[in-house]
């Protein structure tokens, strides 16, 4: 019996694990304190009412024979498959329901997509990003190279003419660093991976957050892209659903490698592996796309927005170089007087109680950064700018 | 770009999709036929009142920001791991908290356990068996050996010196035949598994079925297996949750194979590609571990097992072989007059409009043998036993 020793090559806990377990100590030591998190970037505001009616109504109907319902379609509900088909299409991005599969939520299909291609391929992947990419590709022992983000290019990476990767993460609004690419640099990489057969996997869940209409929120808004990407989605952020776990991912019809169909591929990982999302979570989720629905969460998303425009604010009146924070809920900072990135958490931690996100949790480009999340209370980040004046 | 060429090796449709789609083709030429589906296994009583109460609590903590729940645990709430351990304690079986790990069902977690195992590992499974067993396993590109049961065995095949696999799967009370192993026989495996450092994904998916107190309900009431097997189990069956999705597997802190904990190694595994389960569902499955939510679904296994007692009643009037039905929801029986397993499935579905599972879906054993599932309403078990007369 062998175990998978590519697991072992891991760090030993995971970023956010780790951060939860330096606080936890913090807490122990320090039981008075109140410590303000703009850590994680958990939602706070509680689920809108179009949601929380709609879930109601699922939970009755599974309490009665006659409304009762059983195993659904591992790929999700037809009612939300349509749904978020409608939503796309107000993005002039025309689906097929076919082209949509649900689940529980953007993590989960971003780890288990790796399951339809080879461990030979190499994995181009943004640093920093979101520690998931290049886990789970660690996991199959794939060969992972870096685009690096820094502060010359916004932490927006473009293409390597020489680099041949044959998968490329890309995140846009990027978490951690919440820099968005423009339609134009979203070209540059859907022809990059065109001319080199490769597969971008688009994280787009952050796309509510984009309020500048010249900017992308999908990467099928490009032209190409669907011969070459598939985009991950999720209402964690979109609609508070990081505790219901609901997210989407749509592998075009378009998209073929090898001479097979990567949606056929998906289909058949996703029927062999896993058995769909709750009903009533498909009913909560189903209630974000209605006009009710999307006007609610817009209202809880320009909260969020406020607070990073106060975040924003104080950095600039400290004279903290940062990006993000316009049109994405992270912004992401240089740590002042050339502290590391852990010991600026430190420092916060000790100092101010104030829990943010050391950047070098999202690779090595992002050491001496650190992210802040604008997903808190307004009072909550209110008095935490407070204690950095 | 390669893909991964093991899946092509499946075959194209999982199993039940291709009865869905035969259905379906059946009931376009027939529309007015009523068709009774003794087929997938999928339950049909409404969820139990006190589950819906839990579930009502939740969504309505969900609605409000002071109660609002974000991420989880990706292991799950603690509230229901310690609700599972207090479950096995009745069952005199001693766990620890953190050897539970809730997910969103028993399908998710036994397609990703294998995760944790290298793919150079040879898998003995059960032969006939749940096809996710095999084609996971293909997926990964593993090599396969068969466990095979037959007449003379009652469907229990027990080890085979010749063989030294690392992976062995047993399904207790069985999906599909609905045999259940002895003590005695478990222990054997234990053994087995023991001098092979083999591990033992043992799924215990039905074990609220058994009802003869002698029988094992889980693998860890034999000694030495808290060394050797994961047990996987599900509330889809227990408490109808097929369409509310929750599970729970057991790694105990004792299995350690190459010098390393796979306690530790699927948490890793799990924080990494999974981000936990709904709240509103782990309160709902919480809600099923109480005493009068115990009370309440077995109220609902005995329906069922009614139901299974008439199907047996029947086959018995008809005189053909059968196992299963007494400690398992599943009938598994002998095709009458030698007919093969696709041949009867189109023979019921033509001449009686009764839909049901072939069993060389299963397994090349399970060739020439059928599955019956008593998941039905109590009218249409009736009614599709009068169309056998």
């Amino acid at each position: 019996m062998k175990v998978n020793d590519h697991l072992l090559n891991l760090s030993d806990s995971y970023l956010f694990s780790a951060i939860g377990q330096k606080v936890k100590e913090y807490r122990l030591k320090n039981p008075d304190c109140k410590i303000i998190s703009l850590g994680i970037g958990d939602v706070t505001r509680p689920l809108v009412d179009e949601v929380v009616r709609s879930m109601e109504e699922a939970v009755a109907e599974m309490a009665a024979a006659s409304t009762f319902r059983g195993y659904g379609d591992e790929q999700g509900y037809l009612f939300l498959r349509q749904a978020i088909c409608g939503y796309y299409a107000k993005k002039n991005v025309c689906l097929h329901e076919d082209e949509v599969f649900i689940s529980d939520g953007a993590k989960s299909d971003l780890g288990n997509i790796l399951d339809i291609f080879s461990e030979d391929n190499t994995v181009l992947i943004p640093d920093p990003s979101y520690p998931v990419y290049a886990d789970s590709n660690m996991m199959a022992g794939r060969n992972i190279v870096s685009a690096k983000g820094n502060i010359e290019n916004g932490f927006l990476p473009l293409p390597d003419p020489e680099i041949r990767p044959d998968l490329i993460y890309l995140c846009s609004p990027s978490n951690p660093t919440g820099a968005v690419y423009t339609r134009e640099e979203l070209k540059l990489w859907v022809e990059y991976a065109l001319s080199n057969s490769a597969v971008i996997l688009f994280d787009a869940a952050y796309e509510a957050f984009v309020h500048d209409p010249s900017l992308p929120t999908s990467i099928y808004q490009v032209e190409g892209a669907k011969e070459c990407a598939i985009e991950f989605c999720s209402l964690s952020k979109t609609a508070g659903f990081s505790g219901v776990r609901c997210g989407y991912t749509v592998v075009p019809q378009e998209l073929v490698r090898d001479g097979v169909s990567l949606n056929r591929l998906w289909l058949r990982r996703q029927t062999t592996k896993f058995n769909g999302v709750s009903y009533i979570v498909q009913r909560g989720a189903a209630a974000v796309f209605t006009y009710a629905g999307l006007a609610q969460v817009k209202e809880n998303i320009a909260y969020y927005m406020e607070n990073a425009r106060l975040i924003a604010q104080k950095l600039d009146q400290l004279g903290i170089w940062h990006v993000g924070g316009e049109n994405a809920p992270y912004i992401w900072l240089k740590c002042p007087d050339s502290m590391s990135s852990w010991d600026y958490f430190e420092y916060l931690l000790s100092s101010f109680q104030i829990v943010g996100t050391p950047g070098a949790g999202f690779g090595a480009q992002g050491e001496g950064f650190f992210r802040f999340s604008s997903f808190g209370s307004r009072e909550n980040i209110l008095e935490a700018m407070a204690r950095l004046s």
